[in-house]
């Protein structure tokens, strides 16, 4: 494909690790949404958006827009800028800077598309600030940011509408946010799982985002003196809530791509000579079959109540439930033909990770290209993708945006 | 045994109830030593001593004794005064007051004894304020109290000396504290387990302190992203961790009388949508015997590095040790026929928490004797023990006393 401009993976990657240099913490990165750290961030990437050649706005969310000239519906490019508390430079800001390059090198070759494409740059889609307003960005450009969660609080108890004043956004403009023009969605992201390194595929065509549900579960057996109470005479919660975890990887596998993970296990009271009375568990599971989804977390709820039988109190309560997201078949289907004419490798794949591309998909057209990152790590320092990654998300990127907007009126 | 005075039981549990009423804490019991609680308490004890007709002295270390008349070797009888955080009326304190109670009795009626009868106070059998300083008052009583401990410091910071020193105790004067006068050891205590009332005995003649090995265990595996790990490209150190706890009972099982308990088991990082990395386990394990002792703790560590054979990371670390502690087999056997001819049923038992009377078993004839408590439970306000079940544990320990001390001179 002559028509795409060669891209320098460096240059992206130096403009990522300048990015996270910008934190809210001393020893590592923390870059939370509405504070002067992430605003700094936003005024630097404004920087580049200009010196690319994209015209930059800003909503009353705080998302960060860079506009190619062009008339008629746009095509949205973009990812958040938010991170997790000790994160790695990749996450969200790679999907923006692959965006800026792609761009900035047609625009340098062909000039202003017929039609207008639009990078943006979104607020706290991690919730690493406020928890319950994860998607904040995304959700208020689709005119989805419930604004009861204007009063939900960070860990220092300053609400959200709070900390976006402070910021100079305005919490009631926030539906003038709400983009009715948008013709579609993409996004590029790090893998942030080793598939494709594991397969050793250059990069990864999302056609499904998986469905997400989390179980709280509570065994309850009796605290007991270590040294008084014979093994026989016992209830241990922990024995339970152990017999319960060992299931959960086959009940996963008997679900397509389905994953089961227990990463918050709390035993009480918790004292090396006290039998463990109580064992509270939160339960992540994932499928991207609404079907599987619900049976996945039924199984799970009927595991875990099994062990009633044994003696063990259970109470089990559903805490959270996100249906999965089918990206669109059209813009997948480019992306794959671009990227072979390009020469890059690619597979098909879902997304166990939620992403504003999820947003997207229930009102455009939206597609989600992932680049392998390095060991599958993510949201953590190690966190890494090569610069020849980087580079190829963006042609391949740019090879599409080219075909819908600068070749296509 | 018309000799053996009758004791009230309920006489017993009100001044157990008076003395719980005397806490550092105000939603809870916690009697910490070297408080002002403690040693309000301590005048409380020495009052009740001087009504049943006992000479009160303090030592060094704040162990408050009573002593009555005669000459020669004494029969020394007591527990401890001080409490875990959150205790309930009757660990520790229950052995004092029917100590007390037989002594009252048999001064009541027979006077003075030939041979003297001291009751004991100690302090800080818990270690609930100086975890490494557990057995203190009675390690002082043996002249085992390691001076190197006296700057082992509270959760405020404060050292023992300087709390022992602020209480009114001396310790450089700790060495007073030494009794190379004894003849033998009584104390009676609540079982703290379910045995004696899961049989129906009234009373547990303990012939060992069982031992007790405590071994830390770092399961190590690969902390990944829960939505994007497929599970068979997972190290989920929770899925090891739980194959090794559910071995442990078999492996307790193994030896006779054997306990093994992870009371303490964490998970990190510890967030919901992260695989567990690495998981940290405290195990607790007991055995009356010693070899079976050393047995058992090689075993669990055995248990443990079988999951490098997974790829699991495996550290384990012995942390603490306490060999098996013989009692008297005269003095069980005394103890035993006393019981007997008052009518109690009793059984020879092991205790598998561990008591004062361990200590002075190193040195000289020593005997615990048990009463049941309420289902088992310790360590909690719920413990209770019942009026009969107090006044029987002292008949018989004053049986006992007036044959050794008042019968033979």
């Amino acid at each position: 494909m002559d028509c795409v401009p060669s891209i320098d993976g460096a240059w992206i990657q130096r403009r990522l690790e300048e990015l996270a240099h910008i934190s809210a913490l001393t020893d590592r990165l923390w870059r939370p949404s509405y504070t002067p750290q992430e605003e700094q961030a936003r005024c630097l990437l404004e920087s580049w958006f200009v010196q690319a050649g994209l015209s930059p706005r800003r909503d009353a969310a705080g998302n960060l827009y860079g506009r190619t000239g062009g008339t008629g519906r746009v095509t949205l490019v973009g990812s958040h800028m938010d991170t997790v508390k000790g994160a790695g430079a990749y996450d969200g800001t790679a999907g923006i800077l692959c965006g800026l390059a792609a761009l900035q090198a047609l625009l340098a070759q062909y000039g202003p598309p017929h039609t207008p494409v639009e990078l943006v740059s979104m607020v706290e889609e991690e919730g690493s600030r406020f928890s319950d307003a994860s998607f904040w960005g995304s959700r208020s450009i689709l005119g989805q940011a419930d604004p009861a969660l204007l009063s939900c609080r960070d860990e220092e108890g300053i609400t959200l509408a709070r900390a976006m004043t402070d910021a100079g956004y305005s919490p009631s403009r926030l539906p003038e946010a709400r983009r009715d023009d948008l013709a579609r969605y993409f996004e590029v992201h790090i893998e942030q799982g080793p598939i494709l390194e594991h397969r050793g595929v250059q990069l990864g065509i999302v056609d499904t985002i998986t469905g997400l549900g989390t179980l709280e579960a509570e065994i309850t057996g009796r605290a007991d003196h270590a040294g008084t109470t014979p093994m026989d005479l016992r209830l241990d919660a922990l024995q339970g809530a152990a017999r319960l975890i060992l299931q959960l990887p086959d009940l996963a596998r008997s679900f397509r791509n389905a994953t089961v993970t227990a990463g918050s296990f709390q035993v009480f009271p918790g004292s090396a000579n006290v039998v463990p009375g109580r064992v509270s568990i939160l339960v992540d599971y994932r499928a991207p079959d609404p079907r599987d989804l619900e049976q996945l977390g039924r199984k799970i709820r009927q595991a875990a109540h099994s062990l009633e039988t044994e003696g063990f109190g259970v109470v089990t309560q559903p805490r959270m439930s996100v249906p999965p997201a089918r990206l669109d078949k059209a813009l997948g289907h480019l992306l794959e033909q671009c990227a072979q004419e390009l020469g890059c490798s690619s597979m098909h794949m879902i997304s166990g990770a939620g992403h504003d591309c999820q947003l997207f998909a229930g009102q455009v057209p939206s597609a989600l290209l992932f680049l392998p990152c390095r060991g599958g790590r993510s949201h953590c320092p190690e966190e890494y993708a090569a610069p020849e990654d980087l580079a190829r998300a963006a042609r391949v990127l740019a090879a599409a945006l080219y075909r819908l907007a600068w070749q296509h009126p």
